[in-house]
């Protein structure tokens, strides 16, 4: 993973310097469910991302080794992304928000794989 | 709390919308740890937040029934802050992020009341 000073020695507090965004854990929530996908699926998401900071967040995710990408088309060369075992472990992250979610905001629910 | 647009009826994406960035959970995680704050107890909170991001968030916090103030002196009048029911139910997603932090970044700790 990239070095970088942290705020402070809380756990909590890193956490979020990787993925205290409202993309970030999209992206490791749609590699969760779909296993590998292509930028093209990502940018599709129900969210709507630009692809701007989908390509920001990639970057930031690859760069944290959260995700990992690899090479399927040589030319012209194309990348499907996928989730290190650090970014699969973000699960527990992701499943208590869709309990906060489900419960506290109206309209809402939890995606089941 | 605040109507708002979802931007999909997932319950992550909406968890996100309302604490989605790098500050707003360590209001909450503040709170969690020493109950009731003043503003000048979380602006001396470890990761040093600028008092106009604070100022902000509270606010943000508090549209959305994460927090609530009460007014502990008429003059001047000042507040404190706590979590609703609602934002003590953000302990579960803490209590993750301390787990995933402290499993795979370097030099953090996890918190004990």
């Amino acid at each position: 993973m990239a070095d970088h000073e942290l705020r402070s020695d809380c756990a909590i507090a890193a956490t979020l310097d990787i993925v205290g965004d409202r993309w970030s854990l999209l992206v490791v929530r749609d590699l969760l469910f779909e296993g590998e996908l292509r930028y093209g699926d990502l940018a599709a998401s129900a969210e709507g991302m630009s692809t701007n900071i989908l390509a920001d967040r990639l970057r930031k995710l690859a760069d944290a080794e959260i995700i990992e990408r690899e090479q399927y088309s040589e030319r012209p060369p194309r990348f499907g992304y996928r989730l290190t075992d650090r970014g699969r472990a973000f699960a527990s992250v992701l499943d208590a928000m869709a309990t906060w979610g489900t419960t506290y905001v109206a309209g809402t629910k939890r995606r089941t794989a």
